[in-house]
């Protein structure tokens, strides 16, 4: 019998549903669990002790296997598909966008849209206070990097879609509800509308 | 005549060591370029036009292909090495350790150091000094997470030294820098030592 593929996420975030995405275009079926990140629920004892001593989702859970981090996942569900490309050089450009991703796109567009919409600017501390100036204009430059990556080209990595694509897409489609303007990266909205017509697509509320 | 190998870097950034440990474990040898980042050598029109639109180093030049994020060009060299597992879920579970680097170590355990040594505590930005007490809190966890890892265990990933090691290791072995103690963490030093003794290592300011 196969393994039982768990998700544990939280349905808001961006990085869950990437997961949920690979899944679907692949053709793998997941099993869904679901936790309040704002009530804590992954900070728990026992999700520390069992899910993820980091204490964060999503967790790919793989039989009795956990694997946390969001791109590592989709890793895991894109080998031996078309996400994946077979060339050296294109897979190391798509991990170098997914690792870009991580740390100049999400800490600052995911965070931004984290803040406002389901935490509250009012409700920050200081020192987040003080950071929103700062993640703003490098959210910027993160949405201006890819246009100018996109200007000539359908997707980031060679001319297929590729991982890289399907996990800078959560947090870029949502990227106005953190306060980013999407209409000033026209390159990115193409692409936006690109991904969203690939055969097994599933929105983010789905 | 295959291609040359150049790697644009700062000596002084962990970043940049992680791609000299990599080629000198698995034999490639690489020529160096480079670069003041305090003199703003990466951000002059030349080379966001030729070698990273990002404005980052490191990036690996690869014959006239420009490669940036250390992870990508670390999993480029390591291909076909030891450094990356065969099995699928072990592979899975390096990119899970090298994602949380970038994201949960580096962030805070290498900006410290590099606000520290580099640029000075006294120079920094208000934001940067209202960053301070979140980036120590997180940076602590992330070496308690290593450590309780590595407490019954010789590597990060399966029985054999993986890239997530080799790219954990940099920012780690300096952690002091950044004004947090390795001695609260017996695992994470014994590891350290572990990876030292392996056969073609490098030291940083090698």
């Amino acid at each position: 019998m196969p393994n039982r593929i768990i998700l544990h996420e939280d349905a808001r975030s961006g990085n869950c549903y990437k997961i949920r995405l690979t899944a679907a275009l692949v053709g793998q079926a997941i099993e869904r669990r679901g936790y309040d990140i704002m009530r804590g629920d992954t900070r728990t004892p026992e999700f520390l002790a069992t899910v993820n001593a980091n204490g964060r989702i999503p967790v790919l859970q793989i039989g009795d296997w956990f694997l946390p981090e969001s791109n590592a996942a989709c890793y895991w569900l894109g080998e031996g598909s078309s996400l994946i490309p077979t060339s050296r050089n294109c897979r190391a450009d798509m991990l170098h966008w997914m690792f870009w991703e991580q740390y100049n796109h999400e800490p600052n567009v995911a965070t931004m849209r984290f803040w406002r919409v389901f935490k509250g600017i009012d409700q920050l501390a200081p020192a987040q206070q003080a950071a929103i100036p700062g993640k703003m204009l490098a959210g910027e430059a993160a949405l201006a990097l890819m246009d100018q990556r996109l200007a000539d080209r359908e997707w980031l990595v060679s001319d297929h879609v590729s991982l890289a694509d399907i996990c800078l897409y959560p947090y870029t489609h949502v990227a106005g509800e953190g306060g980013f303007a999407l209409a000033d990266y026209p390159a990115v909205q193409r692409w936006i509308k690109r991904i969203e017509k690939l055969p097994g697509y599933l929105p983010m509320s789905a």
